[in-house]
């Protein structure tokens, strides 16, 4: 592809910003890629492994030649990122963040930017693995993936294009919706899941036969915990940042579960296939959808 | 290996004991397999798979040379099938099953054997996939998987040792304990796994925003959610055999999710994230041990 922009600056070179440069430079959407964040010794790891071509740790620096910059810091880190890159922002640089709630995001983007705050494009990768840091980055994680932007009623029209080519160059499909609508649907796809299996494995090892109960687990198991090897951190941040989102989602899965266990209480088993046949019958339906 | 057997009968030549027909044929345990089932279509599947090298529609004929009969079966059949074979079984032929829990089919073997309930070994191998049926039957599915058997205190010790290295002829790990602390382990490694991703997916399929939340499902949902695409049938028949044990695991699933769930309200990050820690670490212990 022709390169669109010069200079991509990504505040946060973990596995989401570390990737999204592997793809940039790869696709040659751009023509330099500069990292920033506050390890000196990740920037160095991350120049070392190819991710990034310069470094800075002091933000305000590191965004100075930046057509756009990519903020890909725990959402609880976002305002403050927001506030030691605005000084150094040109008056043309798009901003853009990867965060997984959207409308705390925009909160403190409009807080932060004021004005310029049109020329923020709040967006979401939908991809990530378990692991987190810069070594677990890959260039393919984007590929094929769904990246959700939400642009506000200000959103510039011509910041919203550039960012959308910058995900299309990583190989994601990218769709708009408000920040609201994703951050309902994803409460119920990606967060409550989460707290599921955190739950789960945190249940589990509360037993007293807790090692019996994990040396006898079989790959149902690994697959369905696999997530609570995430980032804690980072869970912190969505739950708190999605807060009544994912308070209504554990409301109607604990409805759920109780409905299970009065079933079962009652011995009920044509109530429990009922259940157990409607939710295999939607899983079947997802998978032949992918 | 030599032949330790003449003829092994499997009733039920689905997933679990079509697999375990292919493993022990290949293996050389036996020198003959015999299927037994209700459905003459599937069995006919099988002989053309090579899964088996004769059928049977009526059990107590096909149980009648057999040195070892593994019932392969949902648990809700295991005494109208253990009823069907007795009247064929030689005085010398040792019964096993392949049920997900013990303490209820010990209860049936004991009814219908009575006093040759010491030749019948009861046992479940660890794995499994989410398919069911003989198509989805591969040899290796026991490989470096356990098979917990459970025998009683009149288990003959020679029948024991018979279907223990018939399942080491597979490439198992058999390991021994009671069917109460089998039933106990399986309810928090297995049983309450499938009910919570049985229960999510039925949550979110009654959202009206069903179709975008499964849209924009991720990795993390699909492996979350790999296991509610199992059989509901057998998924009654566990849940009701080993409904104590499972009411016990909701129980303490429930209080978990209501800390988790206060946590929330109480925008209690610090909470949160000692939660989300335990339970990462001991996920990634587990992973470690695999």
């Amino acid at each position: 592809m022709t390169v669109k922009v010069q200079t991509v600056c990504i505040i946060g070179t973990g596995l989401i910003g570390g990737s999204l440069a592997l793809a940039l430079k790869q696709s040659g959407f751009c023509s330099r890629v500069v990292g920033a964040g506050r390890t000196e010794a990740t920037l160095k790891k991350a120049i070392e492994l190819g991710v990034i071509d310069h470094y800075e740790t002091d933000f305000s620096l590191a965004v100075k030649d930046a057509d756009i910059v990519v903020v890909a810091v725990p959402l609880s880190a976002m305002k403050n990122v927001f506030e030691q890159i605005a000084p150094g922002l040109s008056t043309t640089a798009i901003v853009t963040d990867a965060g997984s709630a959207k409308q705390t995001v925009i909160n403190d983007a409009e807080s932060v930017f004021a004005a310029n705050a049109n020329r923020f494009v709040p967006g979401h990768p939908i991809s990530g693995t378990e692991k987190s840091g810069v070594t677990a980055a890959f260039v393919e994680l984007y590929e094929n993936r769904k990246v959700i932007l939400t642009p506000t009623d200000n959103t510039d029209a011509n910041a919203l294009k550039l960012v959308t080519e910058m995900w299309q160059a990583t190989g994601a499909e990218v769709e708009s919706m408000s920040a609201q609508h994703h951050d309902m649907v994803l409460a119920g796809t990606s967060h409550l899941p989460h707290i599921l299996a955190f739950g789960l494995v945190d249940c589990l090892n509360n037993l007293k036969e807790v090692d019996e109960v994990f040396r006898f687990a079989a790959g149902g198991f690994r697959d369905f915990t696999r997530i609570a090897s995430s980032d804690p951190v980072m869970w912190r941040d969505i739950c708190l940042s999605n807060r009544e989102d994912i308070l209504d989602m554990i409301k109607k899965y604990q409805d759920e579960l109780q409905m299970i266990n009065n079933a079962l209480q009652d011995s009920n088993g044509d109530d429990l296939i009922e259940i157990f046949e409607r939710a295999k019958k939607a899983r079947d339906l997802f998978n032949n959808q992918l």
